[in-house]
């Protein structure tokens, strides 16, 4: 793959919210936002079981993902590739949603987040969408 | 259409950085930052000519643009409809991109990106992207 600016490769780790883009059932295009996490050459995101994105992108894997910077100068990288959708179970589940919220919101709203969203420790099994990157793009302006 | 939260609406009528989706020639989604504006009850993006974006959209008009706040307590508006590509003569372009730079920049910053922008006075036709809504959606997160 071509090589991308550094600083717009930097983006992906850094606590932006991502605009994830997939084709929906009806098909129109959706873009939700998502927290994620650059792991592995892949991008990661947790979702509820058998939500929207995560049933489109069963049908249809192709997807892509925008971070930009939110004011002026901007910059922006956008990643296209195919997402799989993998069972996450409710252990391996529970480490990602802390780590990320800690990532995107500090410790300590990170941990209020987990405490109101665990459920009293119990929020079940999800899923996890993997995106492949194929190719990266990026615009300064 | 169903009612949408007015907080939610009202994202459409400020400065933020608007995510729009498309499908790409390649048959993979596409999600790109733009400027926009609301008004009539659509969504205005002004363009160079002939853009991926635009020739992308004159081959497959669905798209979807969402605008969230980037910071937590996340609200989120997505706009699902479908685009028209028209001619944005260039006494028009300028008013347009004069007015949106503006708009998200600041009278200031605006001014001084349109003179960087507008090489002389002369920057030629562009296009306007005109998205009309079918259905919103929104999230509080």
């Amino acid at each position: 793959m071509a090589e991308v600016d550094p600083e717009a490769m930097a983006l992906l780790d850094q606590p932006i919210l991502g605009h994830l883009g997939f084709l929906g059932l009806d098909g129109y295009p959706r873009v939700v936002t998502v927290w994620f996490r650059h792991a592995d050459g892949e991008i990661q995101i947790a979702s509820r079981p058998d939500e929207y994105k995560c049933r489109s992108l069963r049908a249809n894997g192709r997807a892509a993902l925008t971070v930009a910077t939110p004011k002026a100068p901007y910059l922006t990288i956008n990643v296209i590739g195919d997402a799989r959708v993998e069972p996450l179970p409710e252990a391996q589940r529970i480490d990602f949603i802390t780590s990320i919220a800690r990532y995107y919101l500090g410790r300590d709203g990170g941990d209020a987040y987990v405490e109101r969203w665990a459920k009293g420790g119990h929020p079940g099994d999800g899923e996890l969408i993997r995106l492949m990157p194929r190719r990266y793009g990026y615009w300064r302006s």
